[in-house]
């Protein structure tokens, strides 16, 4: 058992260093040419005047935008800075370190070159518009850190209206990762995965998204109770239009049996418990763990703090702990899907990501555990295991040429080498920065 | 005397060279991190959790952002595609390679991080709104290949609208380039600049804006005569609101003597003549540069072939020819302005670039080809003159700070350094990564 101060004590580390650092840093993506420029004649290919037989070629066909530019791999994260990691509408200046922190992430694990957009706009029909213009300029949307419920009207909405992947990671990259955990959790301790009884904590983004793949992938809704603040959500509450938007008629098919109360009364008989609520610890109770099926599992996934301390949980008799936390066995993050993800359908320059692409990739994750061997503490692969990301690019661009939405066809065997080259490039790129003082390291001196 | 079919053809060859090394690179920009990633401990700094304290910097002040971000230095390149080079209306797909060439000259010329957004949105009204909804993540805005006369109130409306520089190169970059040959013209051929008689052929975005920056440097107006398609513009013209919307009134003033007829008749008694017109050759005759007064000044800058070839100027009397060709003496290129103008105003957060920040910034450039020495051949400083940039940056910032619309403070002496070092580890950055093969250099293996 660990102790609670000293893990309070260790959080705030980080929180201090990023306050130093970013000053020193002023920022941390900058845009550099990818082509040679020995001398000022190369402008005259790279601008006017011979740019303009490449802007002919792009007039003849506009998705030769896709060969003769770097739209194919760029990607815009957006954000209107309403729903900022835990700190809520802090407003589009103060998300923007946010936005090019999962740039770097973008970059330095799939080899994506995204860049930050925060926007001042806060309607959801304008925010939708805005986006749609943008679009000449990008292989692919991300959204981020939109506050509910219209995060679910501007992504279905964009996800209809635009030719280019648009992505809310809050919403498929936490259902794609969940999916897969769950898909493993469920091998061991060998119960049949659409047979499971489940029960999601918290109706946010994350959570409804999970909904909305789980009955995707198979698992019966009748199975599936939802709770959020006010409990156990019934079929007869009357708040969902306006609560959940565009999914309020599926929440309508979870509960089957119509289970009301508090949300404690959620866990009793569920096979799987998995938590998008608010931080805890106690949120959660050992009793509540109690109430479970056999062989409990729980996906405590509550940001920075879980729902319920992983030991206290395993006290209680749950057979497979997972978090959103580094610092535990079990990390259930996006940041394992979105990247390999991307690279996937921009390098077929995918029209759209389905939800049979995420299905497609949440399996290949877990098979890529369980290669690995499975266990109580290895449900899900690490952040550290690199091959992974190029697997997963393999797996949506493959998807993506199965779904038909492919500009180009690639291979898995294919697209597992290109994903490799260029995401080892990246890295290459990064390390030779550093090595050669063009990126200076200050990050033990502030210590 | 040059053969006018190896100019011809020699014009062909940066084209034909665009077209096959555009898809070998798929696009000329990349972004990069420009903070260390040794490991993914970093991202705990980077990213969540450590980013939140940086974000509540920018909550407590939101001009923050410019010390923890990279918005300071991240200009968004913005086109709507409708006047692309000499190429027109080609829509904002295809306009995407130029804006990425512009990118490029951004910093290789200037050290500044820009990013291209060609958008799908041609109604002026919402090109504001959308330009405007997009300030919290840019340090400054440079719009780019949009058709008159929507470029004059979208730029006029933004530069009031907005609290960054906004900037069209087509108006302020080339009037200010203009402008600075101008003063040094004038000073060879020993004419007082306020008392020359201009003629200003070509009503577009860079007549209209020399015209209003040259009656801001204290040209008097009615010295200046300018002359579009349909003749000379005297001041009973009715189409005037419809062709020159906010410009008008201005136009208006010229041409005192309300002078009419076809545009051959502006360059009687002229002692400088301005062309922004359609290529030539045989746009403008000798006969039209005979016309001219004692010592003629003659900026033939229509684009890819100047308004009359400068050999046929010279042999009718012209005293001094500049073009916007860089294979000709006396280029007049808004490239010379436009990376040090960034650069200067980037470092001190400017809120705008007023017009009299151009005319100190014209003056500074003129100044510089002074010192150099000038001569028939140079009265503006060629593009190779790398020690330029930070030059103008100096005197950008330096005004800005002058005219109280900057964030930080920087002395000229200060700024100069800044933006040496600042351009100088861009190309350090950019050698490197030729030298290590990260950037594959085959421009010689396609000729």
């Amino acid at each position: 058992m660990q102790d609670e101060n000293i893990l309070r004590e260790k959080a705030a580390e980080p929180l201090k260093k990023a306050e130093k650092l970013h000053p020193l840093y002023k920022g941390k993506i900058e845009v550099i040419p990818k082509v040679p420029v020995s001398n000022l004649d190369y402008f005259s290919v790279w601008y006017t005047p011979g740019v303009s037989s490449v802007c002919r070629k792009i007039v003849e066909n506009t998705d030769n935008s896709f060969e003769y530019t770097s739209r194919w791999n760029t990607v815009a994260v957006i954000s209107d800075g309403t729903r900022v990691l835990g700190l809520g509408n802090i407003g589009p200046e103060a998300a923007l370190p946010v936005m090019e922190g999962k740039a770097l992430l973008f970059k330095f694990l799939g080899g994506v070159d995204a860049f930050p957009i925060c926007i001042r706009e806060k309607d959801p029909e304008k925010i939708v518009e805005i986006v749609k213009t943008l679009e000449p300029s990008f292989g692919g949307i991300n959204l981020e850190d939109i506050e509910k419920p219209k995060c679910f009207y501007i992504l279905e909405t964009l996800r209809k209206e635009m030719e280019i992947p648009v992505w809310h990671d809050d919403q498929q990259g936490t259902a794609t990762i969940t999916l897969s955990a769950l898909y493993n959790a469920s091998k061991i301790v060998g119960k049949n995965f659409s047979d499971l009884k489940i029960f999601i904590l918290g109706a946010g983004s994350a959570g409804i998204a999970t909904l909305k793949l789980l009955v995707k992938a198979e698992v019966d809704p009748g199975n599936i109770l939802m709770a959020d603040k006010k409990g156990v959500i019934s079929r007869d509450r009357t708040d969902l239009e306006e609560k959940f938007g565009v999914y309020a008629e599926l929440i309508r098919q979870t509960n089957r049996e119509n289970k009301k109360g508090d949300y404690h009364e959620g866990f009793e008989g569920a096979d799987a418990f998995i938590g998008f609520s608010t931080p805890g610890p106690g949120v959660v109770t050992k009793d509540d763990i109690r109430k479970m099926a056999k062989d409990p599992i729980v996906f405590a996934c509550a940001n920075p703090t879980p729902e319920i301390w992983p030991w206290e949980a395993k006290e209680a008799g749950a057979k497979i702990v997972a978090t959103g936390r580094s610092d535990f066995p079990n990390q259930v993050n996006n940041s394992l899907v979105f990247p390999g993800m991307f690279r996937g359908v921009l390098d077929v320059a995918a029209k759209t990501i389905t939800d049979t692409m995420c299905i497609e990739v949440a399996k290949s994750i877990a098979g890529y555990a369980e290669e690995k061997g499975l266990s109580e503490e290895y449900i899900v692969p690490r952040m550290d295991e690199w091959d992974l990301f190029p697997r997963i690019a393999a797996s949506a661009a493959s998807s993506a040429v199965r779904e038909g939405i492919a500009r180009k066809e690639l291979t898995h065997e294919e697209e597992l080498e290109n994903a490799t080259r260029t995401i080892t490039r990246t890295r290459n790129l990064m390390e030779n920065l550093e090595i050669t003082g063009l990126v200076k390291n200050f990050f033990h001196e502030t210590d």
